[in-house]
């Protein structure tokens, strides 16, 4: 087991942070790995927003549901989705938007541009790690999007997808157990229900005991438990309209 | 500059494989590493499919556009966005399906899943390299996905989003330049559009010179007539109507 592969099992989320800001070498390592990430037909469909600004960050905070972390780290990356740079490039190229409509509005490019934003981002968080800092992802940054769009002046189709909180440990924190390896990893095609039942139920247990330990009894809710209360309260409905407004219907 | 920070920025595609297989450690190290990645709600909303039987992987690589290093390979994975597995789990707590649809069908949580997915990849792809190995994404999976469902055996809500290539590298490649950081990043705001066009043209010579030196001059194009062209061949354009057939109108 080598030093990368410790620095990623070791993972987990910290939600409290130092004060220092991130040196200017340790931020630039982090966006570095970010951008090394591989990029579906090379298309580097994604921009990073950094802030350092307390104000913005107070306001970011609020906006993704009050999370104090979010206002207190040492830098904090906006993630976006972003086509805008796509129709830039091919203007310059003297492509006349209508002909570039069909592409940027598919369900496909946003598909792409979405996973490479998120192959960036877990560079980031990989890159940070390995430098003893710790790491949050925010995925509050799209309870109010309209308000941070206009916040971060981003232009049409460039979404916020989610932020990352960086920042130097000031929490202990433990790993959290993952599925069992054989409910998510497929052995040559999609396994049948059963097994997954009974695994899931297995990973309850466990589950239930990391919570009953961590929080002295309050909560011992399993994992098929937490998942259902999320399905049954349904979250960023407007998510589609949203979308749409920003030049991205996803035909 | 660490171990881990080198091995990313160490990243290149590679698409040409020796054919001895993964060792056992070798892919339980590499999917624990993806397994460790964060995830959105601790969802987990993704499923591996690994494969070693050359009949399979030779079909994929037809169905993916005849890529020879999708069937020649030490181990190839199919990364799928995996909700069916969100209603198993709700379906053990007893909630009626129709309490979960409007959740199950949002684009949010479609947007969670394929963030995931990606993020659990792109951990999948740093334990590889870590181990010495190389790696390409396929996003040519998603060419025929009625195919390559059929053969995978992905029920309903099970949609494969990309293939990964591992083993080891039988061809050096170089790493490609990326867009200038100041391009992808932005402090505080997003940028204007002035200095950004700047950048991109900066870039283009670099593109240009980096295809020339590679393909002996039969490739001389830079970044943005590579995107111009991309985006006027839309691709994969039956990929909402697929959704909306496995159950996922992401509405």
């Amino acid at each position: 087991m080598n030093e990368t592969i410790q620095t990623m099992l070791q993972h987990r989320s910290i939600r409290e942070f130092k004060e220092r800001p991130l040196t200017r070498e340790e931020l630039e390592a982090i966006i570095q790995s970010a951008q090394a990430a591989p990029s579906s037909s090379f298309v580097q469909a994604y921009s990073i927003i950094g802030i350092r600004n307390q104000e913005t960050k107070e306001q970011l905070a609020q906006l993704a549901g009050n999370q104090p972390y979010v206002a207190h780290n040492g830098h904090l990356l906006v993630f976006c989705l972003d086509l805008h740079r796509l129709e830039l490039a091919a203007g310059l190229e003297g492509v006349p938007v209508e002909e570039t409509l069909t592409a940027l509005q598919s369900v496909e490019t946003f598909l792409v541009g979405t996973i490479d934003a998120a192959l960036a981002a877990q560079n980031a968080v990989t890159a940070a790690e390995s430098l003893g800092l710790g790491t949050v992802y925010i995925g509050g940054l799209r309870n109010q999007l309209p308000q941070v769009t206009e916040l971060l002046k981003t232009p049409d189709r460039v979404i916020p997808l989610f932020a990352l909180c960086i920042g130097e440990p000031a929490q202990p924190s433990a790993v959290k157990p993952r599925l069992p390896m054989a409910a998510v990893y497929h052995e040559e095609e999609y396994r049948p229900d059963l097994s997954h039942m009974e695994l899931l139920q297995a990973y309850n247990g466990q589950m239930s005991r990391y919570y009953t330990e961590r929080t002295a009894g309050s909560r011992a809710e399993g994992w098929t438990g937490t998942i259902a209360r999320q399905l049954k309260n349904p979250k960023r409905l407007y998510m589609k309209e949203l979308l749409g407004s920003r030049k991205l219907p996803l035909s």
